[in-house]
């Protein structure tokens, strides 16, 4: 099922193929519902988006509108993000999936305990339903989730593999809630597939099947602080309890976790600020985006002067910052061997000006309109990370990743042109 | 001889009055030679300076080109520059005079050991003329060059402040070969004059009379070590009497010149480099130019974002330097409870590339064309300080001087023109 052509059609439809959004389908023939237009040619799909849903119902374009679709190669692109339990994935997930503009929820009608997020453009899954032991089984093994023993990457390979080429699976679940396997969900091919959990990138072959990938990367001093603040302050946990989850966790993790930030296109590491000396609360973070060089249809960002080393405190004249205030930082390094380009933010917003101020400094973005970052920011201002670079990078993140799947769908939309005028 | 009115004019002649310089004047009438256009009405100029010289010569344009000139209330600007002996103020001020385009020599036909330097728009007064002891009463006295009771802030006053005017006046002439006071020379009013020296922010009368001002701030140990090199290795003298000279000299030095800097419109420090540790050879130099804010027509130069804090290492990706490379630093600060702007660099240039990159990514540069300070950097590339920041910042301040004047200029005729529609 991956590229179907649609042949013609005469109704009010109106196809926003960049928000992923169908208005009505009730006269369109042979398109691909569950997979919101997957494969179609967007080049195509474009020239209908032009008139607005408003246009067309209250002029009767819709009438004349006649869309002729034609096979394009359009394959899922698939991105990897890989970090701890606890990390702030789903947070992340909610701002990517609000840069393609849909909101994101579970399977209609499915398992209620279901890890899968859906959007019109985006699904994520998690890896725990790739977990080849449940809880009972990693007890009696003795093995923890991190152990590559306890999770099966044939069938991640296999079915992240299937859903690249257009074909649907039937995809395990894992219940966070019962630790039990449930039966599995019927995956579609969406236009992004985002697989995300302990390791995406720890099997080659699932590496392979990426076109981008992330590592969210909490230092242990920021770690602790969020357990001590969630399971000590929330839940009632003691310190000592709390220090030997960690340390329990930690081999496992430094074995199986942390190597893969070496494959990462883009790792976002999260450390105590550098502006309050000796600061272990974990409040105010020193976020650091690190970007890998030479990544096709991805160009890194960088502050002021592409290629230089800088070091930037926006607060003075024009903006003043609250104590400790906000310093940035943009220079390449290297990072396990491959030239990258580092964007550091250490502080937080007091408020909105901060935010429009820094994103007007900032390059290489990605974004479609002046502020986008910030409209976006504002939009989850609820969510956790909104005021620090957490936020803003994930933010960021989402609209390098909307940058990357455009490029690669016009790229195959090129050479699907290429091959149609060859044939 | 202040402000002279050129009634008509139809020659072949062009004026370009940025420039400073005369192509021809034969048949001009009505203007003053010496004092290069002093006074004119600089916006009637322009018009004709429009036509460029190959133009008007080949088109024979000259013959209908009438100069209407009216007088104007253009006073002389004045400039002060304060340092010590030693400290660069002759390369300072050639490298100003070439900003406006003419080159500087001693009056013609006078005193050989005049202080004096004069281009097309430029008289640089030497403050030593204003000595009143000569080095032999100074002797008798014991008193320092550096001592007020040494120097004539009376006379001082008077000259400027006629000069300022529009008159000429018989200024003292101070001999440093024979350390005696010679004949005085005539000094008519310039375009921009420069009084430079140990004091011309020392006398509130004198300061008063400054369009702008600027202090040449060499710290002791870059003082020290330029001293060891151009009087022990050049002249033999014992590393003993160097510091004794130098110890000598100290406390007249922190009373009477030292506090200029408060009074300065723009402080160029010279200290040691920061990127070698413990340097102190002198050769690698932090150059840091202290602007403050607010001075009339002249606005400070910054780096990236104006009234941020930015610290920038040029050298990565576009441009590579060699050891131990450039850092710039750009950011707001107070100095002697007065806001500041400050831009530092700290290092030197390998080469053009370097400063044309540097050059690009300055602002309020008060350049007339991309790449001004590169071809003026370039085309005195053998003046001291070339390769760093004093002859970087020497060659801005000459530009913002330039700009200083032309605004002063365009403000009066701006006036003169109100008054005359008014009359």
């Amino acid at each position: 099922m991956a590229a179907m052509a649609c042949t013609s059609a005469a109704s009010k439809t109106v196809f926003t193929p960049r928000l992923g959004s169908v208005k009505s389908v009730k006269s369109v023939r042979s398109v691909q519902l569950t997979s919101a237009f997957h494969g179609q040619s967007v080049a195509r799909v474009s020239q209908v988006a032009r008139f607005k849903s408003a246009d067309v119902v209250s002029k009767g374009a819709g009438r004349r509108a006649v869309v002729v679709c034609k096979a394009a190669d359009g394959k899922t692109v698939v991105i990897g993000l890989a970090a701890d339990s606890g990390c702030g994935k789903s947070t992340f997930m909610r701002r990517l999936t609000s840069v393609f503009g849909g909101a994101a929820s579970p399977p209609k009608g499915g398992n209620p305990d279901s890890n899968t997020l859906i959007s019109d453009t985006t699904t994520v899954i998690c890896l725990d339903d790739y977990h080849s032991l449940d809880r009972y089984g990693r007890k009696e093994a003795a093995v923890t989730a991190l152990d590559p023993r306890a999770n099966n990457f044939d069938l991640m390979y296999e079915q992240v593999k299937a859903l690249k080429e257009g074909k649907s699976v039937e995809k395990p679940i894992y219940n966070h809630v019962t630790g039990l396997l449930d039966a599995p969900e019927t995956i579609h091919p969406p236009k992004i597939l985002v697989i995300e959990g302990l390791h995406p990138m720890y099997d080659e072959r699932v590496r392979e099947l990426l076109d981008f990938s992330i590592y969210l990367d909490i230092s242990d001093d920021v770690k602790f602080a969020w357990k001590i603040q969630r399971d000590m302050a929330e839940r009632g946990h003691s310190l000592e309890s709390i220090k030997a989850s960690i340390a329990a966790r930690k081999p496992d993790f430094d074995a199986f976790i942390d190597p893969q930030k070496q494959y990462a296109d883009v790792v976002i590491q999260v450390l105590p600020t550098q502006l309050i000396p000796d600061d272990n609360e974990g409040k105010v973070l020193r976020v650091r985006m690190v970007m890998k060089e030479g990544v096709p249809f991805f160009e890194p960002v960088y502050l002021f002067d592409e290629g230089s080393t800088i070091s930037w405190i926006p607060c003075g004249r024009k903006l003043t910052c609250s104590y400790p205030g906000i310093k940035f930082f943009y220079g390449p390094d290297t990072y396990y061997g491959n030239e990258v380009s580092v964007l550091e933010m250490d502080g937080q917003f007091d408020k909105l000006d901060e935010l429009i101020y820094v994103e007007s400094h900032l390059s290489n973005i990605s974004t479609k309109f002046y502020g986008e970052i910030t409209q976006q920011m504002l939009k989850h201002a609820d969510f956790p990370g909104s005021n620090n670079g957490t936020g803003l990078f994930q933010t960021i993140c989402g609209l390098k990743i909307r940058g990357v799947y455009e490029r690669i769908l016009a790229n195959q939309n090129n050479a699907a042109t290429l091959e149609s005028a060859k044939a």
